[in-house]
């Protein structure tokens, strides 16, 4: 285990804090080594000294790099703070509550804070902090959560309405023991992964103790991932109320759930069957240069109208490997799709629970996701896109019978995108955060009866 | 001569730099020796080490203050840079260009600068920090001033178009030889006093020998005021290009003229005569309480619609203390003023060459101020203001021949009052920065011709 360190002073807390927030918000993944982001304009390197499973990362001095990577100096909170607000600002929609004149920024928030000594903009309640800070070995921490489980969490979840899982949630466990079990791993004190299991198995015993919290405690043990609360990065944050006053209000996102033990096998990503006038077929990997089928995605690729979007006008090779690697696993299936005989686009299919929007919603194991670029420019804008998009959905939906959802999830300021995902059948389900866009999670369901 | 200093780092630059031009921009006064100040809701504290007579002060560590103004930390540039931002906002009207969506802010400047290593949101041209920098002693640094006139400013002055003195003052003097005077000064190279004396020598010798450029050198050694570009707290800042990239766009404002050697000398403030059914008596102050002048006052100022404005409910010995004050000096005289025989209102009369506002903008020597409060609440709104402001610059320009203006300064917030100024023969000149507000210069001018 490796022992989590916080490096002396307030700034580096403060800067850490928000970095936490801001790569759990974008669902970034984190491994332990070097770090390296991009925070709206803001370059920034970081170690990562501890690698929680709750999110609790430990970090080294976070730097502000300059155009050649050079290190200019350490990042204060403020301007990490005003680089996330720019950042949540761009992201989200010109008519999204942050986008509001009014609705202040993280450094209103900094500057009214900093007097107070207030370090977290969504702080926990005081006891859970005192707790986290006190507790001095494992044996104390397996005794807090017993009685933490008996004492609080069990009363609290009996007495919450049913049917509101993600504010329970939120309220009872991610900013509850979570946080609480986060803290102590990262101050060295506990394995978070026996805090976890420990904590699972007191849940399981409860829910069988007490059938009435099942809805609850079996949304913990079970889904893939588990409502917290989102200080920096969702577009429907305001920092400040309407009366002017400094008021963060959290807005609900999707963490992953490190108390989930068993992650169900699933096959491959079917390959579907279009309707009439329809062709599908994986891509084709040849040769040394890739073959005609390589060469025609990297065509479609360097085109401006798909490379404004997908971000990979790469060289030739580059594609090779890339479709190659992905042939190769069981992600994701690169697919050219024809039109009446004639090439015209290119999709991606694959497995959501493979995939990085695995972290960003409570998927079902079998769900299904498609990206998709018409290739060729005079095929777009007569709705073919809609019809490919509405083709591959119930195609996929039909090859995989135990599959209830194909999802998407196109940026949000891609209207164009969004706007064909809902032509074809797709609704908008919630916006969400990824390290470079918010995008729209768009979701065509298996219809209710039948088909 | 103190010996400027600066603390090691950048941070502590950056935090300096920012200072200096808030202290600027908002005409606050300067001395050796601690300082407190507020900067939107951001309470600060420093020593001042260099007190500099261009404004390029040195400054000791600059700490956040708590509510109990214990220091909390050293403040981080990027948290002065927000506090600066927020304040400027806030002074500013909400349809000011700073208040506009899409404007920016000094943060977005900021976090665009630091990869960049950049320092100053309006830095002087490379070749005088360099100068500024590398001269290492006061004969070095003559040397150099003589070779600047002679060799750039001159020939920039007389290839000016002649009328444009603001922009000429800025672009050739302001931000030209007098900030390298300044920085020559904080790093103890030169005593500024004795660099200021000699360029104002070469000055006069300059408008002697060109008599094409008197209109600008005679503007620079005898104005009161010079103008500099402001970068934190002009209303028409903006930090963005319509286009979306960060542009710090300086703006002009006015900041005391270290050239000017002579001060004429001005008698003190007239008392006027107004206008049929007015009356205007200086305050009386009597005995140990002050008297029945003092009492009306206290209450009038102790009454929510006037303490709002003037922020100054202070107990009654607290005016009586300031009243004789006044009266005892030549800056200001307080009055009553009386409506069909009812004691109705107060005035201060005051000279701007010995007030705040002399630092605002290019006054006359026999400028006059007045600040207006209608005490009693059943004699507003129905123009008595604007009435009695009318009588009471006339009633000055007759009491004073040599008076060309009658000025205030209400703050643009309160539009009742620069509304009754505008009715009364006022017009809106500019907006000044003061330390706690933005304020309208409305000035009376005295008709162009007879009376």
């Amino acid at each position: 285990m490796t022992t989590g360190v916080d490096l002396a002073g307030q700034p580096h807390q403060r800067t850490s804090v928000l970095l936490r927030r801001w790569l759990a918000e974008t669902h970034t993944p984190v491994a332990e080594g070097p770090l390296r982001l991009t925070v709206g304009s803001l370059r920034l390197r970081t170690d990562v000294v501890y690698d929680s499973p709750t999110g609790a990362h430990g970090f080294g001095p976070i730097q502000v790099l300059d155009a050649t990577d050079g290190p200019v100096e350490v990042a204060e909170p403020a301007l990490l703070a005003a680089a996330c607000s720019a950042d949540a600002r761009a992201r989200a929609l010109p008519d999204a509550p942050i986008n509001a004149a009014g609705s202040g920024s993280l450094l209103d928030w900094m500057v009214d804070a900093l007097p107070r000594r207030a370090v977290d903009p969504l702080a926990l309640p005081e006891d859970l902090v005192a707790v986290a800070r006190s507790v001095s070995d494992a044996a104390e921490a397996q005794r807090w959560l017993s009685s933490h489980v008996e004492g609080r969490l069990l009363p609290a979840v009996r007495g919450w309405e049913p049917g509101d899982a993600t504010g329970a949630t939120a309220a009872l466990l991610t900013r509850g023991a979570l946080a609480v079990i986060g803290l102590l791993g990262r101050r060295g004190v506990v394995h978070e992964a026996d805090l976890l299991a420990a904590l699972a198995d007191r849940l399981r015993a409860v829910a069988e103790a007490y059938p009435d919290v099942e809805w609850l405690v079996g949304h913990w043990l079970t889904s893939p991932t588990l409502t917290d609360l989102a200080a920096l990065n969702g577009s429907r944050l305001r920092y400040r109320a309407e009366s002017g006053e400094i008021r963060v209000q959290g807005v609900p996102f999707e963490v992953r759930n490190p108390l989930r033990s068993e992650v169900p096998n699933v096959p491959g990503v079917p390959i579907p069957e279009l309707g009439a006038g329809w062709s599908l077929r994986p891509v084709r990997v040849e040769g040394a240069d890739g073959g005609p089928d390589v060469e025609l995605v990297h065509r479609w690729m360097n085109n401006g109208h798909v490379a404004v979007n997908w971000d990979q006008a790469w060289p030739v090779a580059q594609w090779r490997d890339e479709l190659a690697g992905q042939l190769a696993g069981q992600h994701s299936v690169p697919c050219i799709v024809g039109l009446d005989g004639r090439d015209v686009g290119y999709v991606e299919l694959y497995r959501v629970q493979r995939d990085k929007l695995a972290r960003c919603y409570s998927y079902e194991p079998h769900d299904l996701g498609v990206h998709i670029a018409i290739g060729e420019p005079d095929a777009i804008g007569r709705g073919v896109g809609s019809a490919l998009l509405r083709a591959v959905a119930e195609g996929l939906l039909a090859a995989d019978r135990e599959c209830g959802r194909v999802v998407a999830e196109p940026n949000v300021h891609n209207g164009a995108s969004v706007g064909a995902f809902g032509k074809a059948g797709f609704d908008r389900a919630a916006e969400v955060g990824l390290p470079n866009k918010n995008s729209a999670l768009m979701v065509f369901a298996r219809p209710a009866s039948g088909e």
